[in-house]
């Protein structure tokens, strides 16, 4: 855990709460959705017993709870599937994110009342959404008139239509994660170095997996076989594959970047991969932060909650 | 190592072997291409130290080999990859298999002249094969006049364009692997399980993958979703998982198997689920034993290096 500077004087009026697979970010947040302190801890939602998840809670917000009455902690993220605290069902597209359905914790303290937001689901084709749904009610809250695609990249990414301040529908690409199995530990691992970078190979994957997206499964061997006959580079190597799954992702999206404005909510190195990448694939896209993203979805829920505007 | 029954009387005229990635298979032949008798061993190339491969050799073949003069040993598969044996270079296509650019590799024993076939590359695209260059020859073997696509499924599967007795071209893809890395590393081996079959899942998901490649990155996640939101079963989504990643392959090789004869190389359960899909995606293919191919292949390259007709 590492604390956010100095401690503010006064209590804190809710705590805003992302708990992930791996990270847990608490924010102590004043009543005017200022920030008081944020604090992070890896205590994320793998290998965490459903017990554990409150006094984990209760040990980082104690210092900045009130000495009476209670405030809320607004949680989202992985901390509310089956294998969470408690199960926080999943929401039907099309809906409006963070405006319903948030399932009560008990913390067994009565200063803190917490609650955690729904995932969203689709029925046909199958998918669901764990998180994000706070991001894009964040960025909806700030841009309520959007009417185009969220991409929000990363181990699983998100390509999702938004339009009527609703989540219409959505899809999941196993990007991240198909890079880190094939990068790492698939048979092209003896060619693909750990970091480094080629913007020109990252292209060339890109619009190779675009031009010839049904050749995306027989492409991937080539990056070995260029290592073993023509001593193609471990960086170039890691840009290409990059390229490639990225292209892949964008071919399957095609439809939604083609026809109708674009915006990557993400972080760093990654939303500039996605704009080259659609750069490459002669589109644009503007972005938004993640971490600004996730705390104004936060908001959004902690005023749907409390009946205050938002 | 487990041996292969009753010791012959007399000593072999020629040893094949077949030394793969983690596996290592000696036939002790007659004068007349009949088995003498078959020893398998796990000693696979993997791990194995060059110095390791003859004293293990000498050991396996030891009692078949003659008092007095020197028999061959033809040798095919990763032995001959750099981290093998010794390096057999690539022989870049087209070219006809198993007829030339075999590399001795030193026994140490007067008795035993060691060769290793060697593999075959291609410049553009970048591929490269060892082992399965020895099944096409033996294939060929038996149908020298074969014009049309080999598929050699695995965990890197072949497609291989054949005619005039020559591999003109040909393209690996990941599918093993990928189907390994998927349905066991990644989020879906939450939803897939280690066995079990469902034909329907299986042709749904070959047809779903040809119909639509360009989204095969994006529908993989569909499984675990179906797992979450509609308690698709284990089996189910392993057949589905399969048909995916296997119509996907399909959809890249399309011009392979549209137009041309096909014949798919290997055994059992494998080439069975090939067939399957291949008649989903409503095509044909003859079968051949890789088995018998493997070892046809190696009796052609050693009547090749005898000047012997095979």
């Amino acid at each position: 855990m590492s604390g956010g500077g100095k401690i503010p004087n006064g209590p804190a009026a809710w705590f805003a709460v992302d708990w992930g697979t791996s990270h847990l970010r608490v924010w102590a947040m004043d009543g005017e959705d200022q920030v008081l302190t944020r604090i992070h801890s890896g205590k994320g939602m793998a290998g965490m017993a459903p017990e554990a998840y409150a006094p984990e809670l209760l040990a980082l917000a104690g210092p900045w709870l009130p000495a009476s009455g209670s405030v809320y902690a607004v949680i989202c993220g992985m901390a509310g599937s089956r294998q969470g605290w408690i199960e926080a069902p999943y929401l039907e597209v099309p809906v409006a994110p963070s405006s319903s359905g948030m399932v009560r914790a008990a913390t067994g303290d009565h200063r803190l009342n917490a609650y955690i937001v729904p995932g969203l689901c689709q029925t046909a084709p199958a998918d669901v959404m764990r998180g994000e749904e706070t991001q894009i009610a964040g960025y909806l809250r700030k841009n309520p008139e959007f009417d185009g695609y969220l991409c929000l990249p990363g181990t699983h990414s998100k390509w999702v239509s938004v339009s009527g301040g609703k989540v219409q529908s959505f899809v999941t690409v196993m990007t991240g994660e198909m890079f880190a199995l094939l990068g790492k530990t698939s048979v092209l691992r003896h060619s693909v170095a750990e970091s480094g970078w080629s913007e020109a190979e990252f292209e060339k994957g890109v619009r190779q997996s675009l031009d010839h997206p049904e050749r995306f499964i027989a492409s991937l061997f080539a990056i070995r076989a260029e290592g073993l006959l023509a001593n193609l580079g471990g960086e170039a190597a890691r840009a290409l594959l990059s390229g490639m799954i990225i292209g892949a992702e964008l071919a399957a999206s095609r439809s939604a970047w083609m026809d109708r404005p674009v915006v990557v909510i993400g972080e760093g190195a990654l939303i500039s991969i996605y704009q080259a990448a659609l750069k490459a694939a002669g589109a644009s896209a503007e972005v938004f932060s993640g971490d600004e993203a996730t705390l104004s979805g936060l908001c959004a829920a902690y005023h749907f909650m409390k009946g205050t505007p938002s």
